[in-house]
């Protein structure tokens, strides 16, 4: 049974770039599981699967339906024993809570200061209209304003990003040696700004670079397949 | 065999203040293994067991000596297999990598800037100047300087602490429904700030608060036991 993974894309369905459904593409590769990516505009997510989730990304494996990044690779994680691990045991299970809010406490914060225009820029024009209305809702302030903070926010990444580059003086990947879940959630951050802004915006040199390098080479090169 | 603890102290032994040395204590009480804690003042640490370490803590058990509160984490887990996991398995040792780099990198930043006029204040008199010496040439500012930022510290130590926060709205401890090694970690330095400055700056009904508190109850109060 192939699993179906419901997205997140703009006006190029080709282009999904959600760091949350990036998560799960990994996870479902991790796992060496078949799936099928379909990719919607905000705007259609309510009316898929019978309005099941308002968020993407959500999974259908078989009967089941289930939200939430991180709930998914637990339902993968227990649902598939017999293949990789995705947490390395209970404690990695534990701890990629703390990197998931490392990474969207800090890491999505600057990201979206410096991707929003861009991102806004990318959606059919019915998902424009919602996005302006939403973003500037929760935000207080319009794009534009947002926008004009992006030199700054591009400056502020790398401070940003010290917690990860503590841990690669140690180990390749948050995972250990090999990656694990909590790789791909931070992976998640840096290939939307990758993808909807053409660029992680660190030197090649920089360890995080070259950790997310790597990440892109994982599973024949998914991630570097969408640009 | 009981294990020596080699710890950091100022003029008063009774009140040992380092954040790597708390994570050892904590790890050593979640193992259940005996050990003497030997709080050493700084410039008493190279003429410690041969000058083994420029640092503390260090561990001696037996004929091995051991220095890097992570290695001695590592050590602990490894030699004493059937006692409680610190770890709780590979993917919890590399993601507790990553939680030493958001505490030290983060945290550390924030607590150092809170506190350090309040440990030289209890240093002996010889700790002082090679503590203002190394602490000024590293930060390149004086102790004063320093100072100076001390309530602009203290208003952005609860931003710092958002990835944790994040964390505790799904789980009571870093480890998940019970305390691991990461937990330890970023104990370590909220200990540090509240025994050197007496608080740790936050509101009693912050879920941080609440897990420190968790924390502070453990192995029947040790870390409460240093005030």
């Amino acid at each position: 049974m192939t699993i179906t993974l419901y997205s997140l894309c703009g006006a190029d369905a080709a282009r999904p770039f959600s760091p949350h459904c990036w998560k799960v593409v990994m996870a479902l590769h991790h796992k060496g599981l078949a799936f099928e990516e379909r990719p919607l505009a905000f705007t259609a997510i309510p009316t898929t699967e019978n309005g099941f989730s308002k968020t993407v990304p959500f999974i259908r494996d078989g009967q089941e339906l289930i939200s939430d990044s991180f709930r998914i690779a637990q339902y993968l994680e227990e649902h598939y024993p017999d293949e990789p691990s995705l947490f390395g045991g209970q404690g990695g299970v534990a701890a990629a809570r703390f990197v998931e809010g490392y990474s969207q406490q800090v890491v999505h914060g600057v990201v979206s200061r410096i991707a929003l225009s861009d991102i806004h820029a990318m959606l059919a024009p019915t998902d424009q209209d919602y996005f302006r209305k939403s973003r500037e809702e929760r935000l207080g302030r319009t794009l534009e304003e947002v926008a004009a903070g992006r030199d700054a926010a591009i400056a502020a990444l790398p401070a940003a990003l010290q917690p990860l580059r503590h841990m690669l003086g140690h180990q390749p990947f948050v995972g250990g040696a090999t990656p694990l879940f909590a790789d791909y959630i931070v992976f998640g951050a840096l290939q939307w700004l990758k993808i909807t802004t053409g660029s992680i915006h660190l030197p090649a040199d920089d360890p995080v670079s070259r950790w997310f390098d790597r990440c892109l080479d994982l599973y024949e090169g998914v991630g570097r397949a969408v640009a």
